[in-house]
């Protein structure tokens, strides 16, 4: 015997091997600017002069291009005659444009994620001021970067996404082009479904009562706690540095396929936050015994009240958004610890020195 | 254009997908039982003998038949003629084996881990008291959970393990059959280096001195940061609600393909724990500034002195444990959470009571 | 030389020390009832016919006797009649009272503070349910625990309140008897100021946004620090195991003489709380940049918006609340934190066997 | 009736108000220096030329001018032939000076508590490189800062200390001046009891075990928990801001009169540390089931063991350290938080910016 031993060997991805490749050469970009920011505007105009020379088709959102201050350059005329612009809310430009460059803090890149419901182009992200989570990429040396990226040189970290249904009974369901489902209504009425991708994470919280009804968290369909507290936090890696490490959670690198699960200020001193595989469903509703209803947000926007019966189901989405990185993932991500939280930065010598037997 | 645009669909396992699977019957069973604790004796024997009784070749450890009580039961003197007995440090049964039963506690398991620096049969694990971590069955049932076993009907999780190489400088270095391999000596001597399966941690700390020297902590070849503090934990999720929790960690699921890095008592309040993927190698040195020595050690044990000049690197093990599932990974792990952690087990009410508008 | 050393010797005070005295026997004692719980009504009753019994004056809030069920108990009819009856908005007892009873939960210990803006008479919390942090009493003796309460025979805790102002400019200031204080209104309008006694907490919050206005925090007149995240909370000692403890406070017994500062999910990773001297005044504003506004509430009540230019003002208020103690401060104290919170409660040995080198 | 009613005042002492008060002008002055960190050989030698000029007499411990280059400087001969030079273990010099001053980081000042183990003199404390806790004043300027201090103009803190007695079983019990005491032996031999004067902690811990022995916490004669973990730390205020925040403790301004008790990676959950009123009474013991030794240390220093049946009690010291401040107790404390921890120090913006809703 001894014939029936297998050899398991695990299978593990490392994190540094991803590249962009593209199957030919893009051709069109989107750029994505933050919007009453005086401070963008002039690097947003040579980008644009810079992207048009390189030939590129650019993509802009009206509404970008309706700032006065950019409405009364007369010699940015010119270059805003080459543009394809767009509406948000009326125009899919979702299988038209190759990459995406953002300007302007984690928040542009947020807003990108949610253009694409579906598959999302390439994204490389300038931060103008300070680094951000999200937004690798200094403007001082734009030209050399962005062909860099044309060229297809560069590293790509895919950040996955929750796709997020939020399940509602409702009288009158309205039908509508952008995420909303009908489904079969059951005796109490219709019922409305939305669904969202988020990059971040999906926040339950009180709104703007005191305190938060209980809320009861499924995975795989079985209850497996009860929410008593200011709310959860359910994030994708790249959440994790948002707003739940301000609520204790541990730090995932961006590469790792799960989902964490934090609670907000919990009654229970044991509550910890957890991470659980990508692969599971999760599902949020309000317990049978709450007396008030709870509130829930998307990548911290559409902020909407869950009421009885309401449910909110969490999977990975099948959608990440390939985010173009600054060097490569692993640099990338100690960089933005240490830029933005100041991950482990410290003077030396001080507290030792207090604890040391010198005499 | 349009062409370009590649859909990027995530592959994501589902973690209750995993089954036992027997390519023959299994013959042979390792018993694993933990010494000088007089209540597992019965529950031993009886398991035992049901063993044979289904004519499973049972091997047993002679340290375990040593004990006086089993030495003084005449009846049981037959069974253990039909027993294959070993010693750990004499005998190699890796592949001997098909699979293994512990019974009591955690630490069994452990030990199980650390008899394969390899491959590892699957585990089935007793708890005789409070559940543990590691250890999901109940023993009144014995006979037909073994029996589902055998027939290979058995959810199954691979827990993952880490490979650590400790390698340090040695004027005269001994060999060893154990995992003690010589490597070419530079020109300040030669080297040594030891290799380690963990399951749950390896601990970097200050052992007895009052305060650590600085640990230098690399990643694929990076200095990342510098620890001050305790020490420092890598663990496997498995590891992660073991002594990691303690350290402040979050709890990570068994199936997500990570590894975390819990600083111990961290002089600087940023300094929280991270989550890595899998696939990155490790590497902790002192600092070459640090007066003083470090100590580290591996599931508890081994504890050793880091000196000038040695190193320990760490990836994941392509060698998981196979454990045997109670229920399925998902299931299981949040029984162990709220019987072990108590993890937000609470009276209902009482908090919020304080909190409510009652008047 | 050697005549200039002063010895310093601190003066302490042995928390059991402070004991309940009558200067004459209590006459009259206000009893509060949580309202809407079917579950107090019979102790209720059974309650006040005990104190008539005993010749005490009973007061109680209207309200409480509007209940149906009250109104429809025809035998308690000639008990009511012995009542003196009051309401919150129209009378004043504050000077009519020896002590207060309390029947239902910690929020109704809230109440009764809220009650007496001035000195507060001693009050007896009982629990009817499970215990609470401010509730030590258990009903099913009651008799005979009130009777020593009324024989001077008692422990008692002085928990310290903050007294906290809100000051906001307004354009038609209305004057009101219950703690608005018109103060001399400035070149840009007239000023108002509202007092408050809080015996947990004054919460600054992000109120229904999605995030937090910038928020200051003065120290005597200087500015500490500036919060970002989701608010902060300045609590009592006896707040700190309300919703400061959820927010990631230490638990400070009730006898010292501090203030907690808790930031609530803040963004900076080192924003630990803080206790300092209860001798402080402290000052929270809207930082002069913030774009939003933010939201206060006090003891989870009276919630309202803070405004550029309001300001919130806390000091230690001079009219703590005098809580009478099953057994005294010390043993009340860990008792309620083992109940309500489960402080190191746990199995014993599940841990440790995972560490032990048992083999 | 209303007779009765007693209006409470809290009396809350207004950290600020110590000052520094000479009874008549000081004369002597003990100046500490860290030995073997020659950067500070040069200020020393300044420092104490400037005070013999001032007709201060300098009392200097005999092993700090034993260093080389000291002995070396021929000009600084003449100067130390004014010292009155002692030894710690042979010379009682507490009674002799009038103010301390101390060179080179916390270890300093936490070395001068150690010297005097009853009344301590005021102490004026200079960081010579980055600030500490403990020191904080820029040697830049101390010629004027030290008149101000011999002039009597400033302000003061009293930082608490505790008093730790460790009390042992002994066959051969020695007697010593310095602060053992021999007590009546028992039936089971003679006892020994030593006496410590800490200014940051006393800690016990598992010292270089694996794991720790349950540890037993008495407050005022009463067990309140068992310690589970690495450890237990119980601290002054002053030490809230050493070990006791890196194992995760809130920071408490010295001037709160408090104990606080901070597990260090306790094994449940709910473990969270607590402070407690300064008058109260605490004591260690091993748990009688408990397998293992632990050991103990007190400022970090004179590691011992501790044994079945040994105890360790802890009250605060009637003899705290008077530290003389740079600026007010305020003030101070919230520049060495900001200094020494980057308490909530932070670039401002950039996690906002992700949660702000700007399309």
């Amino acid at each position: 015997h001894g014939k029936n031993i297998v050899i398991l060997v695990s299978h593990i991805q490392d994190p540094a091997s991803q590249r962009l490749t593209w199957n030919k050469p893009p051709k069109s970009v989107l750029v994505i600017k933050k919007i009453q920011d005086a401070s963008l505007l002039q690097p947003f105009k040579e980008l644009c002069v810079f992207l048009t020379e390189k030939n590129m088709i650019v993509y802009v959102e009206r509404k970008v291009l309706a700032d006065p201050v950019i409405q009364a350059d007369e010699s940015f005329a010119a270059v805003i005659q080459k543009f394809c612009t767009f509406r948000e809310d009326l125009n899919d430009i979702s299988n038209r444009v190759d990459f995406i460059i953002c300007l302007g803090g984690d928040g542009t890149l947020l807003y990108a994620s949610s253009l694409f419901q579906k598959s999302v182009p390439p994204v490389m992200s300038f931060h103008l001021g300070s680094l951000g989570f999200l937004t690798p990429f200094n403007f001082d040396t734009y030209q050399s970067q962005v062909t860099q990226i044309i060229e297809g040189n560069a590293a790509i970290i895919l950040r996955s996404r929750l796709r997020v249904v939020k399940e509602s009974r409702e009288k009158n369901a309205r039908v509508d082009k952008k995420g909303i489902i009908m489904t079969n209504g059951d005796s109490e009425g219709s019922r409305k479904a939305m669904q969202y991708q988020v990059l971040n994470e999906v926040v339950v919280d009180r709104g703007p009562f005191s305190y938060l009804s209980n809320v009861d968290l499924f995975l795989d369909g079985h209850l497996i706690t009860t929410v008593q507290g200011d709310g959860v936090i359910v994030s994708t890696p790249t959440g994790s540095t948002a707003y739940a490490v301000a609520a204790g959670a541990s730090m995932i690198h961006p590469n790792v396929p799960a989902i964490m699960i934090t609670p907000i200020c919990p009654h229970s001193l044991s509550f910890r936050p957890i991470v659980v595989p990508a692969g599971v469903e999760l599902k949020i509703m309000l317990s049978r015994d709450s007396r008030n209803t709870a509130w829930v947000s998307f990548d911290g926007r559409k902020r909407q009240e869950i009421c009885h019966g309401d449910n909110i189901t969490i999977t990975t989405s099948c959608f990440p958004v390939p985010s173009i990185c600054f060097q490569d993932p692993v640099n990338d991500w100690f960089e933005s610890l240490a830029q933005c939280l100041h991950w482990n930065v410290r003077k030396k010598q001080n507290y030792l020195s207090s604890k040391e037997d010198v005499f």
